[in-house]
């Protein structure tokens, strides 16, 4: 299992892991109880304020949580914990205590009361501040308001789901292109 | 420059392609123009119908091509083009026409004017079917209607922005852990 030491991180660049597509692992807690799920559907909505927009399906136990309590924690899991990623996702926190369950160490914020997945790359604590998609779409908006993110490696080895039971895990990292990009667009 | 044989694709499982989190070209079309744009910020929106939110910045030179034309073409992009893919990200379609700039080729879609990119191994035939989120968040929801998937290889060499000119580039593909799914959420 990973234990990783982790520094701040400017909450304005957690694009540079939420970008490339990674599966995430949502954690929150409400009146007691906490609850991971696993989760393939994200995009980046801004920088700054570090806005997140997230699907939560409304038969996922999850979504009562993180609507009602208006936070959570989007964790960076990686290919070494995989089968506890796809087993998160293949069982419901109705049913059980999925840190428990999976041997997952919960860690408080400092931001917010939803837990932090020790075991995760990076932990990106986050309030929910738009719920008029939620109906319509399932779809949170979430800010991040403290980024945690381990010293190292520099790239995680993320997974990224396919549909279908298959996944892509990530590959090399280049700088080749650089040269090509304008200042600004940096 | 690759040169794919495509066939039809069920609409509802293009999630296999864009879920991992791979930059796009969208191309539009609009009163005698065409452009193209490099895009990191989208998500899948739903199975069926086969929703995609993507994030158009109103700065765009595409942003009124794609919301006056209600219609766009989302196309994936290889490694082996990378190069045009960067450069289509730091050039406007206010000054080029990037087809012509980039020696990319445009071919007619079956159900939108947009055009598709050849060069692409999938292309995602798409009409705008939601312009509500675009004055906050500039989010267009599309409902892909008609999707070309190259025959081969099975698996496209998709690049993935980690912003500040670097990408990860897809890596191995696994059905590992198929086996821990339950089969309903397949």
């Amino acid at each position: 299992m990973p234990a990783y030491t982790k520094k701040d991180f400017p909450t304005d660049n957690v694009r540079r892991f939420l970008e490339p597509g990674p599966i995430i692992l949502v954690s929150s807690a409400h009146k007691g109880e906490r609850n991971i799920m696993t989760m393939g559907w994200h995009m980046i909505m801004g920088f700054s304020p570090s806005l997140v927009g997230c699907y939560i399906w409304s038969a996922n136990h999850s979504h009562e949580m993180v609507r009602q309590s208006k936070q959570c924690v989007i964790n960076l899991p990686t290919e070494d914990i995989a089968t506890k990623v796809v087993k998160i996702g293949n069982s419901s926190g109705r049913d059980i205590d999925k840190f428990a369950e999976f041997g997952l160490t919960a860690k408080p914020g400092s931001h917010v009361r939803a837990p932090l997945i020790a075991e995760c790359y990076a932990n990106f604590e986050c309030e929910l501040v738009d719920t008029s998609l939620i109906r319509n779409y399932s779809l949170f908006v979430f800010e991040v308001v403290k980024a945690h993110v381990a010293t190292a490696p520099k790239y995680p080895k993320t997974i990224h789901y396919r549909g279908d039971g298959e996944f892509m895990i990530s590959g090399a990292n280049t700088s080749r292109y650089r040269k090509l990009f304008r200042p600004g667009m940096l």
